[in-house]
């Protein structure tokens, strides 16, 4: 792995070994890399959450942090990512963690330059870190993929992570369902499309979207409770889960619209987990792309194999 | 102490173990904590000076930053601080330095979570680092509290730090007084008000405050120097002052206006002491706070106890 | 050496023991100094490039960082130049690095406080690291300077950097030229104009100015390609240069403007270098101010002197 731009780069055995390894970490820490490194952290969009959890993996490993803050930067001056990324390379980054809102920028990026490149999400494109923190959060629930059903609730067409995750999930054996306004739907993904009380009874996993109003504020004037009471996660509906289904969301939720306040911090609910699993997975993708630690678990093949089945 | 949301929630003794432990950092420094600890600065107003300064006293701590940049950050996306703060908690945070506009809120968030909030300002209401660095220099000024003639001068109504300082000077025994325009007068303090001239002859210890420019735009249209000459300390009442008297202001000064711009750094000015016990202050604060050396003093308490009498 | 304000303050000896130090840490890197060290990034005008480079230079020193954002910080409460510094000196930086948009303030603040400053580029006045890490960049390609012909091409009379390179270059022995459009020109400077048809054939070092757009940018509305083909590095041009001569630019390029965009990596390019180079040279220099490593070349002096002839 010399870049870490989309999930679909993977092989179910490379996503099987970062899933792992960043479960391992998140039980049991890491250890500080050997040597100095620099990250730069590229944020051509706002990104608190992402970028937060990127600076705290990066500290954990002991990495140095560089904080491009393109609000304030040289890019008000007209320049280019690929010189602004060539700039970082040449003043010591041994890794680029690309933010920005052009689809398929962080893999040209990665085409170019030698440093590796980190996609922590661009346009509606991929995020694959947030994909990953998803698969290590399911994993951890039920220890393997094979048969879950796992359901994609919401704004499917402007997702970062449906479709990723809809793919990887299929790919690791999960039986993927969507749910969604019509107009929410992407007709790229051979999935069935269901509504949202099939989904609750039928979800081991029901992994929410952010309806993402800063993309789409034109054509949405929704009423919020109407919007919870039709394709939401009411307390109603939460009742009728099947015993052991978790509840996952990117977050920030919007709460009252996507999923009712009350139940963000609910018992099945696992949205401040998968931030803390966000941590762990950044880490482990750093680790693997810095060739420390990238073979922890090759001697588990032989295991891990006979476990994928 | 889970939280250092106000003063007024501190015991004399807790007042005073703060005090001498911030005092014993100012002079020797502090060794680094055992492990890594990561303080997010949540600051939803902008503060350098603040802010800096915490980040210094976290980076000698060998405490790891998160720069929480409200300018640029999903806060944009509406979320609630409840929901920030629960973000940080959940990647990693162990500390969480809050500085907000609106009053209370420190409390209220400190009611709600489990991470130590620091309340670095809220409102109109509580600074309560800025009332210890205070505290900290008078007592290294004068070793003791007991007797002190404390002048506070200015716009008491509408400063974070009069009337907590107010308060906690009184309980250590400090007799207070008040001095400004009538139309920025507290009523809910219970001490005297006094004219400049009075109190710069009374003051063993003179609280400058800063008029805050940017909380009442509208109703000041005052003419500088008039102020200065009316309410602020110029050089002819400098001199008035007792020999062993000292001058105190939290900054950034309005040169000119508060004090005349010669005396900012005259003998008896500690407003740059002040700066550097700031750090010393929130060292103290956040080492308790992360049970680090909280209990230093402890087996001071009886020596302590004939001392405060 | 107490400040790095200008290279005029500096003797031809402490230019080279500058330069050797830069040279010396660029190949074999630096040890972090002993015990915790503080500076100050003060950015009153945005640059990435050259901030991002001094943190780099501090972080492999161990050096602390604060980061002060002018957008959001008291200086929009009106504080001065003067008090902000006492203010990071009083909390305990150790060295302020100042940008700003006002001619010679480093040098007015350098003369008012203790702390050492350096200038990371003041208005059109100086920009001392940057002509360092030019220094630095010529040196390791000829190992000395003695007679080499150097040509500045372009904004001379708006750039920070022309003027210092001008004069330092020439005092090591360098023989200087100058060539750009008329209404640039600095007649302050005693060098001779030539045209950039006789420039590229001259010249041993070919240093391009950036144009300041955001400078001049009411004069100026200037045909980018007929600016490139009059006055700029062409494809044609550039293959008449002398087979050993090397081009240098301060970055940001404008691509297709200074310089043709094929020939930014070209092999006689040395863009990135620079950048590489100017960490090591902001190390130099922190490394010289905290008077650490200051003297590592002093028993060098006489082979030195010698070898400068």
């Amino acid at each position: 792995m010399k870049h870490f731009v989309t999930m679909q780069d993977l092989s179910e055995q490379e996503i099987y070994q970062l899933i792992r390894k960043a479960d391992h970490i998140s039980q049991n820490g890491a250890k500080p890399l050997n040597g100095q490194y620099f990250a730069a952290n590229l944020f051509f969009e706002p990104s608190t959450r992402t970028k937060m959890s990127f600076v705290v993996a990066q500290r954990r490993l002991g990495i140095e942090v560089l904080d491009f803050m393109t609000e304030v930067s040289s890019v008000t001056k007209g320049e280019s990512i690929y010189d602004t990324a060539r700039t970082f390379e040449s003043i010591g980054a041994n890794v680029l963690v690309l933010r920005h809102s052009e689809e398929n920028i962080a893999r040209k990026l990665a085409e170019a330059i030698q440093t590796p490149v980190i996609n922590a999400g661009d346009g509606t494109g991929e995020h694959p870190t947030q994909s990953l923190l998803d698969l290590v959060t399911i994993y951890q629930e039920f220890q393997q993929f094979k048969g879950l059903k796992v359901v994609i609730a919401g704004d499917i067409k402007h997702s970062r992570v449906a479709r990723s995750n809809a793919i990887a999930l299929s790919t690791l054996g999960c039986k993927i369902y969507l749910t969604g306004m019509d107009s929410w739907k992407d007709e790229s993904l051979d999935f069935p499309y269901i509504t949202m009380d099939e989904a609750v009874e039928m979800a081991d996993v029901l992994m929410l979207l952010r309806i993402q109003h800063e993309r789409h504020q034109d054509h949405l004037s929704l009423d919020q409770n109407s919007y919870l009471q039709t394709y939401g996660l009411t307390i109603d509906r939460e009742k009728r889960m099947k015993k052991h289904a978790v509840i996952l969301h990117p977050a920030p939720v919007n709460r009252g619209v996507e999923i009712d306040s009350r139940l963000v911090e609910c018992d099945r609910s696992r949205i401040f987990k998968q931030m803390k699993n966000g941590v762990a997975a950044r880490m482990a993708v750093m680790q693997s792309l810095l060739n420390q630690g990238g073979n922890f678990y090759e001697e588990d093949f032989n295991q891990r194999q006979a476990f994928i089945g």
